[in-house]
């Protein structure tokens, strides 16, 4: 946790703000943050600043914020992750957010086993839980929007080609593809990026998404993991809004 | 699996192979090959090609091979890693092989505990293992080297300077790094990457890592995990090799 994000329900005065279960141990026992210590602290959706600590207690912290700093800029991507693993999905649903991505559709295709769809993981608490977790280790505060789109057909066929023209890139992430459409590094502007599931897209699946408007892509002749090819793939976007 | 990687003691005949065990009821129960088909098989530190299926049966699978193309270019990387916890050890390890890095250097910093050096993950089956299931994802059959250094001073003061003139780019990826000395793309030749701990380097092993040659640079202002910032740093080079 390098920022604490607190809520507007924790806030206990004007300034005031109290800390409890979680992050209250976590600032206690792994920081081991003492009364008159600063820690960096963020309001979800908000801003970021300091948070002073006033009072600490068995497992209470209060702190006095003042947020005036900006949250880092989003990525200007809109990710299409067909779902993948319950596991991979913790994992690469957090590299997405702590890289920066705010735009999320977690999509179904064919080698999608129906199953990972029951995973409690997709409830919109524990989505919330680990885009808040992701977010505390990047040091932002914007949680991302992430809609759930069980069905391949109607998601590709009716939202996909309005996503595609909103962007200026649309990469479309498919190892088997031959000779690659290449990346085009700086200055990379907004890109809608689609990344297949756990052993690929079918062809008929790379035939519509193209047909929505995605170009396809690779990153090179090696068939990276899921939770490779994410990061991977957001490489250039980290790059060139900081350089 | 992405191709079957075989070795010299499991060849039965000048072109035909045996594969038991993990191997085989890959090839069975995920692939389901059957006598006739053709999987991409090679050898390991050695050529790429096709295994003809010959005979099947319980779990044994016997594959007629002609082994012709060469394994894909090597990243041209060093990468300096200090030991993660053994979870996230194991999945950065693979990201990089996988990735395609054949020079790796496990070292040992303040904000490694001791206790990972215990970890039965660095015993050299174990790396074997993990290399190979990477490099089958991968479609590669190059192993990696990779050496452990436990003790951080002797190897940046004495080994360090020599690898960083080797290579014509040195980044220590660190995150609060302040502005960033920029990542130049395309092209992109040789690079020496160091990366710290889950909770960073100290400020006393940047300094020696800078004084050792290398220069200090960010991938933008959010804090990464290692195993986002590995294919996050790595993916430049996966792009310049291919395009």
């Amino acid at each position: 946790m390098n920022i604490v994000l607190i809520e507007e329900t924790d806030f206990i005065g004007p300034h005031r703000v109290l800390l409890q279960e979680r992050q209250a141990r976590h600032v206690i026992k792994v920081l081991r943050a003492k009364v008159g210590d600063r820690i960096k602290t963020g309001l979800v959706n908000g801003k970021t600043g300091d948070g002073l600590i006033c009072a600490v207690s068995d497992f209470r912290v209060e702190l006095e914020v003042e947020l005036t700093d900006p949250a880092p800029e989003a990525l200007p991507i809109t990710l299409l992750l067909a779902l993948p693993r319950p596991k991979v999905f913790k994992r690469v649903l957090s590299a997405a957010v702590t890289m920066g991505v705010k735009k999320i559709f977690i999509f179904n295709t064919w080698r999608v086993d129906k199953s990972y769809w029951q995973t409690p993981l997709l409830r919109d608490d524990k989505l919330n839980e680990i885009c808040l977790l992701a977010l505390e280790q990047a040091v932002d505060t914007k949680l991302p929007e992430i809609t759930l789109k069980p069905l391949f057909r109607p998601f590709v066929e009716d939202e996909v080609p309005n996503l595609a023209r909103r962007h200026e890139n649309t990469w479309l992430l498919h190892p088997h593809s031959g000779p690659a459409a290449g990346i085009k590094y700086a200055p990379l502007n907004s890109a809608l990026i689609a990344i297949g599931p756990e052993g690929g897209f079918i062809s008929f699946e790379v035939e519509m998404l193209k047909k929505a408007g995605l170009k396809q892509f690779s990153l090179g002749s090696r068939i990276l993991r899921v939770e490779q090819a994410v990061p991977a793939a957001l490489a250039p976007f980290l790059l060139s809004t900081t350089l």
